[in-house]
């Protein structure tokens, strides 16, 4: 069945006068542009050619395998196919808003080229799991695109964490310094992040990968065809084990939308904090002059364009993923025209996530910090006054809240005098807790804290070095 | 001041390495184009270029008027700027990526055109300021397109009400059929609805309409200026009094696309109810064949396409809202790039909108509605025994709740007979209620139901049309 | 009509086993206990007591004056009501979650108060419409009291701006610092946001104030009411026009949730400022004690916790918009069950954005600018470098752009030097412009630079105090 | 380090007037009474409570394993906090909202009960690592009571699946009717779609199945502690790599919101269609009464609310995957206040979804299928005529194309005669094609068309009832 073919005795009546006046500038042939504009989708499923082509190639086959089809006419069938491939990313192919979507447009030019045989192709197929096939197979290619994007931008920030193992910086919670902790440590957080947005694409693709090429419009059909074949031959696990819900859910594209909107989250955080890392006021770190803009009357002047747009981005892949989750809401089964509305949501967002991997990738492989800064924001604040109160809980066997009283009050004594906490000599300290020796005051320098801090997953230098080290083996990287 | 100025000596550095080969095939140029196709707006801002040249004339008028432009500069301005508009206008304008945005291809352009002159029109300006003026007035352009087609759509609405006064259908509550209304009476509910869209629009329209122009980079500027001159030249009822705010919100843009929301919701049950209404379990009405797509096999079969894509596209807008709203959210004053992604959801709502209005218009006008079946679906489901009900309090004294009950028992009896209410003798009512009378039974037609509902607002025919007459006086119409 | 009443006989069947045992441990009583908990509204609908009541007693006085109550009844039900208002208002009165919803709740009251004369009060009325009026009533109570939070912190950031009005601070964008302005000018923004605010939020309460009441179910009455004294009782401007819109459109609730999505936006932006003005890095301002919270160990440390939840709260407001958006999608005239579903998303956004309100309120009004950092932070980065430009510009006619370079090759001299653009001597200037003259260099300082931006909006210290005086008559004081 | 420790020093400024007289009714006692109602979490972090507990008890025995506690200290924290797990479950804990959340209310009771060595529990261990683990093991239950209530669910649509497994159907395009199915090969839809429901929480559990505690406040902690016993013994794969990582990302509550909507929107399409179905017009299924709601007038109807009900809690359940997007977007490392948003939103979803599942699986298990309407409406509208151009594609060889061109016609001519397609006699269906036999006229029979659908997925009963058998296979049942 070909729910959606217009064929001539419904073509949209040009007769019929415009509705208004009002839409002759726009609409000036009347309904039927109207209608066209609404419901043709070549426009933006002709990016599934490709797939399209995959599928039909892998169906005539398997109709020949049956005995649906001739040998010779697989075979010129196959060709065609083959060369209209050609014509279209060679940019020779006359795509046609008339013909509506990338089907009619490749099968009618398939007749153009190899005549009746074409018409053979649609055997035991409709439009309905034609499109669900292509629309799957795209979305796996995406993915595997975004794997590979991921693992660059992980490898990437591998490097750098490792460059940057012992570059003490401050750890910061609700913006303020909190605790000393090394850039290396902070960048290989994002490491984790992405390896577990790649472990979401990696399952999205895992539970899209059935095939619905054999549900035909909705209900399977009577001719003998080998689902498993078709399949097989295009990648996917196995086929659809229900026709209807082969051509009427989405939810593979809402999942791999979702999977991008967390993933947009993590890199909009990162963006963030290069935006906020490279204020005058921090001044943390310095981007490349590639994803910068600048003034010219200012040229010292060094926006961050490229991370603003990256936070930015983050709204496109949540709005496509909310755009869809609203189409899909409260459909009937089986297929409805609504669903056409699928596709740009998913092309726009693969888009942004794509260029926003590629930025972010480019600003992380060439941005410089600036250690002196870094070290010294890090020792602002008290922020190793923690690693004096967990010595008395060590070494002295003082309950943990009583601790902090005493650090407590040894910060306020440094305040009072305006020096930080490692300033102080032991006699000061010792009027505050007797028993503070030497080894409690050598704690108290930034480089003491963060070397200190060795438990698994702690920010100690040498914990980061055989993070870096875990993490290049954990995760796989791009293919070359 | 310029802080999006990319000049010649911060340009991207084409000789860096790209960061990964992976973007080989996407961005095979280096981190120049990746910065290219993430920085550019051009390949959506041009929509913007009869905004900015209008605003670029009105500020160079102002220039020459407060003497910062001589007469001769402001004429050679005024024509350069004239003849790009023709040129853009015919489709011969040169776009350039590298030059970023609209801004700068005018300016571009403008400097070609008529040499050194050209660099003094950004006087007192920056594409802060400029970007956000243009915005502005394209917003308020979109508004007045979108108003007519909503004119357009209530007038039509309002026609097919007026011939459908006294045509009786099942009111619906839970989709189960509750009361008898008429098919007049249901249109006019959207009348209704769509009236107070074009509030918002209009509301929305007010509140924007204050001139960004001479807010400068953001702080203001030092020039003598004349912004009321500017503002008024360009329609604006005044300038905005914080230069800071003028750069830095686009809460216009946000209360835009929330009033193109709820209008897209409006639309979206229209069409839902289009879509159930043409099901031949309901067949209450039949769409135009413009609007309609059939199938090669099944010549009678006539799906609602449109409709259903105009349910769907509420995703599109309610996505275009989303996504700006998590741009905007936690943004720092003043301009940030991350704004630039302001325009997109934009342009993509007001053309999803537009094409749904002229689609939603079309179906409405030639839509034809079946009064024998929709007559026959009101009296299923003994849908007058509120009118008995009611008839009892009026005439008898009953208290509410009692005359219910009354109602019910001969509901029952009605079901039990196997009979529409209507259909019983008065004696066997009056078995229930001696003190019914001919009166009473008399109520129990559809046409005795709802031409007895005429408080204001309700469905009595008379109404109907008297609400059609006032709706055709409180709702302007499109102009011509 | 009654459409919602379960009456005895379709009461849920308690005798049904739960569907399975999983449910064992939450809705122990099987089906039934599933029923009422999705069913039953009665949890969050209580809120609308006070309207309700309202509605029942303008519904009770216009039955009387229209005769469809004797004086007598309208006398028991007008005192009933009262005392129901009481004993909601003081916390006895006895809710009924088999009750279902608060007008159940009330009219069962009401009949054990006065009997049966409680039974004539739904006369001429449906739960339909009475919902519908509540609500309406509610969000304009709420809409009321938010106006009164708005004026409050635009008065409260208005009084701040003129105590600093003439406090240079740096002008940002891309968090850049990019000119000087004046941190009164900077909270003056916002106290236009906070105005367009209020003007959405009386927008919407001028379009959602039609009365539904007398919609009945949805088709009218065939009752002799007066829709126009209840809707004058009520405070309302008019009668809905159309029945099935008064009682099935809920676009008042989403332009209530949108402008306070809007809002809360605004407010998230004024939040992110105060979370890093706070940090150790900038050091701008410091927050009140009461909206910050400490360290037990770090006595100096002071998270702005405040800043941060009206941050995160601008989540739950858009979400509670986007859940509206998407119930309403697609649904069907006239009353569905589904609409049972807007109260909560409403309620939650009132609530959080009075919260936010409060505690933005708090934060303005007590904390304390650092003048000495600010002004530092502004004369960073050569900010007057455009100043010097426009100067060239004014005075010796040079184009824009050129002047812009000459400001370059200065910023580039004082770059090399090491020190700021003010610190260069004359001679040193007029190496690269000859023409260069005192007055020149007497642009170059941060208080030169923002006296100088006089224009309409400017951040000039006169201009900023005149902004203040405006404003303070612009936007309405909250009531006392 | 303990950055939310409001210590008495810097506790809330009770003293300090409240910003405005407006806030009197509602916030009476001033700034602390705002700071404390957007400040304290304890009115919901309470649902931590078990998880909270769990972890506190895992840390303590490992703080004795690695000899940071001794014996007795763990033992007496260890029945302090089984003690305090019992106050809670039975009601009797004493609650404090000054005590801001669920750990200082724990922490506080403990002191209360076993004094000062309640003091040594938060040894090694901030809030930021602790709510993080309670928050991950409080999902992970979640997850687990949601995927059996979804095997409950495929379970009790299996057994109607087989029930109806021949039960004739239309199948539905645009909600036209397309092809006859069968009534359990359409709920056997459903049933894939919740197991790839439950395939996404499956994933989301085991990804989110690290520990964080021992990230402490953000980076790790000098102490020798053991992570891995406390990740094995709550039950965690392994504690997370990297601490900042651990306390700053909530990506796992993302990705089971985005589940959980995924999720809500298949039973948004499912409730959609019962809500069709049990229209007068369709009349296809009739919903339990448990299930329904009636009217005290019209006893016969039957209004679907609870259907309605799970149709619209879609949006629930989106806006707060959307609510919580928009929290995290933009959030700089490592713990922001920000994140104390994160809660809400999951409860509100998890008890939405819950109740939506419980009220399908009642529906479905109890709703009973009108096979004689069902069957006539499924040879409505010449379903079958694509059966009759397979069988001339199968049996004569003509191409696809062609044959349907021939079914057309013979459409045309039944619909001429006012007669189905079955009805016409061969001969006359030999006037458009003489090669048509009586095995040809055989498959227009709705009967004959679900039988030849045998294609692996398609709707004939005998492929139905291997689905049915295979799903009961491939699906694990819920836990007993």
């Amino acid at each position: 069945m070909q729910p959606r073919v217009t064929d001539e005795t419904q073509a949209p009546d040009d007769a019929q006068p415009a509705p208004s006046a009002i839409w002759g500038g726009r609409f000036a042939s009347g309904p039927s542009a109207v209608m066209e504009a609404i419901n043709a989708s070549i426009g933006f499923d002709k990016r599934l050619y490709r797939q399209d082509i995959a599928g039909s190639r892998a169906h005539a086959a398997m109709l020949v395998a049956v005995g649906l089809l001739t040998e010779a006419d697989g075979q010129a069938i196959d060709q065609g196919l083959a060369r209209i491939l050609t014509e279209i990313d060679s940019g020779v192919f006359p795509f046609s808003t008339r013909l509506e979507d990338i089907h009619m447009n490749v099968e009618t030019r398939l007749k153009d080229l190899i005549g009746e045989a074409a018409g053979r192709l649609h055997t035991a197929r409709s439009r309905n799991d034609q499109v669900a096939t292509d629309f799957r197979l795209w979305i796996r290619d995406a993915i595997d695109f975004v794997d590979g994007a991921l693992a660059t931008l992980q490898h990437t920030l591998i490097d750098r964490a490792e460059e940057y193992a012992a570059t003490v910086m401050p750890g910061f919670t609700h913006l303020q310094t909190a605790q000393p902790v090394t850039l290396g440590h902070h960048l290989l957080a994002y490491v984790e992040m992405l390896g577990r947005d790649r472990g979401r694409f990696a399952d999205a693709r895992a539970r899209l990968n059935e095939c619905p090429l054999g549900s035909a419009a909705l209900a399977g059909t009577g001719f003998p065809i080998d689902r498993f074949m078709t399949a097989q031959a295009l990648g996917f696990d196995r086929p659809c084990a229900n026709s209807l819900d082969g051509v009427s859910d989405r939810d593979f594209a809402l999942e791999y939308l979702a999977a991008a909107s967390v993933c947009a989250i993590h890199l909009s955080r990162l963006a963030e904090e290069l935006v906020v890392w490279t204020s005058a006021q921090f001044a943390f770190v310095r981007l490349p002059d590639a994803y910068s803009t600048g003034s010219s009357i200012m040229p010292q002047k060094r926006n961050p364009d490229a991370a603003e747009l990256v936070r930015a981005k983050a709204g496109r892949v949540i709005g496509a993923l909310n755009s869809l989750l609203v189409v899909m809401k409260g459909l009937p089964l089986a297929y409805s025209k609504d669903m056409q509305d699928d596709k740009e949501p998913v092309f726009e967002a693969t888009d942004t996530l794509e260029l926003c991997l590629a930025a972010m990738t480019g600003m992380i492989a060439h941005m410089t910090a600036d250690p002196v800064r870094l070290r010294a924001a890090a020792g602002q604040g008290f922020t190793t006054a923690t690693d004096l109160a967990d010595w008395l809980v060590r070494r002295l066997g003082t309950p943990f809240r009583d601790a902090h009283a005493v650090a407590g009050r040894l910060v306020r004594l440094a305040e009072t005098r305006g020096v930080g906490l490692e300033e102080l000599s032991l006699a000061e300290m010792q009027t505050i807790e007797p028993r503070l020796t030497e080894e409690a005051a050598a704690v108290l320098s930034v480089d003491a804290s963060v070397q200190a801090r060795t438990s698994y997953g702690g920010t100690a230098p040498e914990r980061v070095r055989a993070a870096c080290q875990a993490a290049r083996e954990r995760f796989a990287r791009p293919a070359p």
